[in-house]
């Protein structure tokens, strides 16, 4: 197995990102192929003790240009095809290499994925899931992709996100819900109802509406939305833990009493952090592409980028994408046997 | 100056409700109408001993029915016209109270607001405006009266937004913020893309979309959005406040070094969470609305009434509703002068 990494993509390239597949190659045996700069990934090697004894588990795949955070995401497919996040792509798409990873510009990488490498047969879109780390590991499907979306779009965000769950957390029958501004099935947009309808006769095992309140309680597994919603949850998420960990720390520097408590409690306090650290998970796997394509966080460092890594592993090894084309072969069958009666 | 007041409307109505009357007697010399079942209201009342001592700021007009929560709100102009909260609004139109305050139903509170008190001319929805205590306070407009939103009902939200955050809270100029998945003028739904073009024309303090990560870091005064997304950052806000409070708790119970520390940050932590708690600013107001509405918390006990009552009476004193009519003929005037010249 092989994964395909843009080494120049993310707040940390190409520093971090090439440690990155130096830490996976030392403690998963994981093979990457790097693709950016050859010499500037080449200069960043050669700087790193650990790479002389993993050499031959890092392969260079030069390309001279790179996607700016904020360009416009479409330049994948036309400006900027010969960027490292396009070539990478097109690599994944010739079967040389597995899996992609990568923390840049989230737009090109999924219109990069649903474009160069294209959705599984049957499904509309491509779909980012990202893991909230609460009580319990929520998969919050569509986190940012797809703006509109329609009941169908969300019905298969549903499925996708059922068998991630299972096939990645070993969840046996995952808790679907639908983020909704109420409980009743009358509840959200128009979309919302007949998403609502669809749900509650699939296969899967839906647990209904799930209002704002209760996400962070363990009512589901896999929360279902559009990218726009899903967005809010997603980036509030991240406002509200730098907002507390700010109010907690100045909880403790009020005087030197409570000084000295924060020392007590030093561990706890870190562990506290640490739960609220998404990149504990790794990244966020681009669901519905017929290849496996994991968005890494943009701040990603090496730590981050070798979980990465190992989840693209174990996205391939678990085989979602293959129980995903399940799902749609019978899905739509089903749909084609009921027209045809 | 009378203010009118739901007494069978919340989860602890009628008992902290009446008690809340009684307190903004006491403490602010608010007079009130409540509205319920008369004898069940004059038994709370009796129980009160502050009661006797501001009985004359107190009257009770009779109301036999209630709407439940989860019922259909529309009930509140068909099957359930006797309720309190039918009986309240018609008070109000009529001109026998000059705000209302009620802890019910917030469907069955707009559509009342909407349909029997009416929105001020031109304004085309009444939107539910909360304040989020965070470093500053910010108000969310709308927070979730009106799932479907076109450009022209945000522009509105926008200036009524900014009209309470100047007289209530202050603010010369509150900065407007447009909630969005992205900085970039062209993020969003088609609806916020307009919406942006309509706030930049504006006379109002725009200061661009805000992302969900920036909420909390008091880059705006005023966040305008439609009443889904309001309705996810609300409750969201609420869900992660009480998750954090709970993982907090689990941090200082560790072990007997942990609780000694505890104890250190008692008051620290007491005002931490004092800091979260949404109702030190009383209710959300329902602008857009030709007299004060006041919707309060469900959970509200007699603090918060009083907190809310004292509110209705700021708002009916600084001529917030005044501002908003300026606001329309000002804005609507040059608009048709627009078109004809």
């Amino acid at each position: 197995m092989k994964i395909i990494l843009d080494a120049m993509g993310g707040d940390n390239a190409p520093g971090e990102i090439v440690k990155g597949a130096v830490l996976a190659a030392s403690e998963y045996g994981i093979n990457t192929v790097l693709v950016g700069r050859e010499n500037v990934i080449l200069e960043h090697l050669s700087k790193i003790p650990e790479y002389a004894k993993i050499k031959d588990k890092i392969e260079i795949q030069n390309a001279d240009d790179i996607i700016e955070m904020g360009e416009d995401p479409f330049s994948i497919m036309r400006a900027k095809k010969e960027s490292s996040a396009a070539v990478a792509m097109r690599l994944l798409k010739d079967g040389s290499g597995d899996a992609f990873v990568g923390a840049g510009s989230t737009g090109a990488m999924v219109i990069g994925a649903s474009m160069i490498v294209r959705t599984i047969p049957k499904i509309r879109r491509g779909a980012i899931a990202t893991v909230l780390p609460f009580e319990k590991p929520l998969l919050l499907i569509d986190s940012g992709a797809n703006v509109n979306v329609t009941p169908e779009y969300l019905e298969q965000f549903a499925a996708m996100g059922s068998v991630y769950m299972n096939k990645i957390f070993g969840i046996e029958k995952p808790r679907v819900g639908l983020l909704n501004n109420g409980a009743e099935e009358c509840k959200g947009t128009e979309v919302l109802v007949e998403t609502h309808k669809l749900l509650k006769g699939s296969d899967l095992n839906f647990v209904g509406n799930v209002e704002a309140r209760d996400i962070t309680f363990g009512v589901c597994d896999v929360l279902v939305c559009d990218g726009f919603s899903g967005n809010i949850v997603l980036k509030y998420s991240e406002g509200m833990a730098k907002f507390f960990s700010k109010k907690l720390k100045g909880l403790f520097l009020a005087n030197v009493f409570t000084k000295i408590s924060a020392l007590i409690v030093k561990k706890q306090i870190a562990e506290l952090k640490k739960s609220f650290d998404a990149s504990e998970y790794g990244g966020a796997p681009i669901l519905g592409i017929s290849k496996p394509v994991i968005k890494a966080h943009g701040s990603s460092d090496a730590q981050a980028i070798k979980n990465a890594l190992r989840q693209a592993k174990a996205f391939v090894e678990t085989g979602v994408i293959d129980d995903i084309c399940e799902y749609t072969n019978k899905r739509y069958q089903k749909n084609e046997a009921v027209i045809n009666e």
